[in-house]
């Protein structure tokens, strides 16, 4: 096992994943831009909250930022210590994966693509899943980490993989939640109940992850509440179709779903939750999904 | 409870669905238009193979026909007998509904539409989804009935509502069907392995029926066993944009999802199982799904 | 040649084309809903405004209304003249045609779809566009008269023949403005003059009737001047999806399109004319075309 | 003037393009990959077939390649002569224009992206129109050559500007390709002819350059003579929602033409013209546009 782990990006999911470390490392370092979080997290776990240089001299270091720019704007302030491994759980692009993997290895550092899913509630439970591509022996070496954090720790390939299946991943709910809007609005304007209609659905070859908890939790209770923002979503849709356009496929319902998501974050409120982009769909209709 | 109950439509669902019926009704009578099919029913099951006057003399008539236009044809030939109840679970047209409704009201016979979910094994394990449209109090007589062959009898509104939401319910599972198709698709040209993959997503939120069972059981083993019918499925797409135009929504995943399964389709071989829709993906990437 | 010709429906197209006919025609005829229009046509072009029983006693019949329902209404409140021709202007339904003119031949009245293209400026210089199905004799008869009116004079085919090319023309129109309106919007978003933009496509494959006149005569001058109302646009894609689905095709970019038609006009203000369906993708990103 | 020119890339418009120079220019250059081309323009022409270091030496480089990449791989292996202009009306990426132009600007070269349309005959009257990007006093000097070559030389904007209008305006001929296919397809199943038809659209609101030249010239007469091929159509409608995806732009219309595009591209004979994509449709509906 390591002796330190650092933990860099303190987001919404961060937070909660970094909190379940310190009962298995001894050294817990956490880093955040907004360094008051930082503090605040050692006060409430019993970490520590270091600058950015210390951080990455740990054993192995854990990003969770919003983009890979944003992880390839770190890699240019740092100096990461030789030996060490470097796990992205960042959403990141596929492509960003290798150049990110060729700058930290020009360190001696190797480098997991290891986004994850199960949002904030899995963050919270150690109940995510980490979809994981890269070396993988160094991935062996990562897991009993990892499984601190989640429930299944699954390798998918080469370095860029594991941000591909969650891109993958995520258009697929992106497709589901457009899909129930369009399809719950159409039955609601024919007169049929909703509620009524979703037991019928989650007993049924229509049922989804969107079926089951988004629109239950999320949208018929008009509560949307924001763990996963819409702009979130919108960009990893883009990074979906960015895999479409480069391998040279034709993907039209995957094509039209970004469009509709990219539509209704152009519209959205800021701060929305990614169920909200249903909301675009009750202004065209004028039917609340409720 | 009804003294005798006729089964006409004895194709792969009703088949299944009709050998409930003997351990629970007196005179359970058969009828389907290859007469054959019921000779067989009644030696393997029990019940009473009989002509068409005959079975729509019975206290409840079930239809489980390809179309709401077979179900129309099927009247044009019969005399129902008065208090009786007709519930027709053929995955109809929700504005045949009220006309056939009307049709039955003038001999007093009562009609649910019924349409069911859950397939083939569904059928035979009783285990069926019936969404149903129509009079409530009918509802309420029909239910018991109704439980011999299915584990949820949910009544989703007036006639046509249990249609509609069939349609919808398979428009989510042909959305489905197309997304996962076109996201593999995208993962196996960028080279990861689809049983991860698989793994992955069905841990998180992009799973659905199809993640779940479809892709598993029926593509990535490349089986395609036929128990629900392309054409049927284009069919029933068909359906949820009609309710679509009716409405005068927008709907454009469920609307580009419906062209996708028409090309596949009108592509594919004859007596293809709706899974196989894959493989007009499959044509167009030179990548197969396994 | 006729002797007596009425003109039934004086909308902003009717009201144009009326007012041709009294050069060449003894006893014109008109009659409108909102009976003042008829008056002040007959004052304005020396027509007799005259009751609905008087206009279908003329010889020729013409109707220029909103939709086929209008027409199927009218028919129910009149009794026209054995031995005339009824020539239909509506934009109608296809599958209207055969049962119209069904009622029609019980009277002995032959009836023609006659749909036209060329809008208010086409209408008043007799410049229009006519696309007839139905019988070619009577056709034969009836050129001559609509020659008064148009510029081209086309047979089609049989009854409904000439809804349908209406239909898909202005789906094609819906086509081009969505499609110009995504692509003009994309260009300024890089910097691109739009007026300069214009005149390369406008030399280029990329033109269409909506490059070379819609966007420079009533989007970039942001004059949306109302000549053919969005709501009619929006009930044109619709036929020519119905025709789409009867036909079991799969038409994706027409489906597309029609969706978004759609959407433009449940967002759009009432009275706007079809050009302002850009506003809606105005709205999403921020990018007036001008 | 100038007194060199040199032409790169004599392919089916390249060498139509160059044979307009030695009319105007003393010292006309020509260079391609399969040489023999080059020497036989030289024979046909009068021009000059040099080696590629010399060709660079001209005044002025006129470059006409399939992709930008392949402009980028030219600038790999030779050393342009300072104060020259490069002219590239290869239909390149917007994105590139500018690292090519500080490529060559490091040579105190100037960069002009100037894509043409216009077709292959278009090419050989001398009527092509040129869209340009780039510096605007560069764009003065090199307007009255580029003039010996087409009809309309339009400067658009900075550096990229004319590949993106370029990519556009081949969108829009993408979009009425598909529309036309699929509008047209929908009206022969309903038995229109399709001449007559195209006399009426092409009279009408939703008439293009599809309907005026390619649907008759290309399509009707089965010809389908390969002047542009259908690869190099995906690849400008994958250039064109490039910069959409850039934009973060929400363009449906758009997006499913390049699937649709991509998708005939992908079942297409090789060496189909882009007229070709309609073919797709045919295999879909067994319709067969003539």
């Amino acid at each position: 096992m390591f002796d330190s782990v650092a933990f860099i990006g303190l987001g919404a999911m961060g937070y909660r994943m970094a909190a379940h470390l310190p009962a298995h490392i001894a050294n817990v370092m956490v880093w955040n831009r907004t360094f008051e979080k930082a503090q605040q997290h050692a006060i409430e776990y019993g970490t520590q909250a270091v600058s950015l240089q210390d951080a990455v001299q740990a054993d192995v270091i854990i990003s969770c930022l919003p983009t890979s720019e944003d992880v390839q704007k770190l890699l240019d302030q740092i100096q990461p210590k030789a030996g060490s491994i470097w796990i992205d759980c960042t959403s990141g692009e596929p492509d960003q994966a290798k150049p990110i993997a060729a700058r930290l290895a020009a360190h001696q550092v190797q480098y997991l693509d290891a986004p994850v899913s199960g949002q904030t509630i899995g963050a919270q439970n150690a109940t995510l899943t980490f979809m994981v591509g890269g070396d993988h022996t160094t991935f062996l070496q990562a897991q009993p980490l990892l499984q601190h954090m989640g429930q299944l720790i699954q390798y998918v390939g080469e370095s860029g993989a594991g941000f591909a299946v969650k891109a993958i991943n995520n258009m697929l709910l992106a497709v589901n939640l457009c899909a129930v809007a369009e399809g719950f609005t159409t039955l609601k304007a024919h007169g049929v109940s909703l509620p009524d209609a979703l037991k019928c659905i989650n007993a049924s070859s229509g049922k989804s992850m969107v079926t089951e908890t988004v629109l239950p939790q999320r949208i018929l209770n008009r509560e949307f509440p924001l763990t996963f923002a819409l702009p979130l979503l919108a960009k990893d849709t883009g990074i979906a179709m960015k895999l479409v356009h480069q391998a040279k496929l034709a993907a039209p319902v995957l094509a039209q779903t970004q469009m509709m998501i990219q539509a209704a974050h152009l519209t959205a409120q800021p701060d929305s939750d990614f169920s909200a982009a249903v909301k675009m769909y009750e202004q065209w209709s004028k039917i609340t999904l409720e």
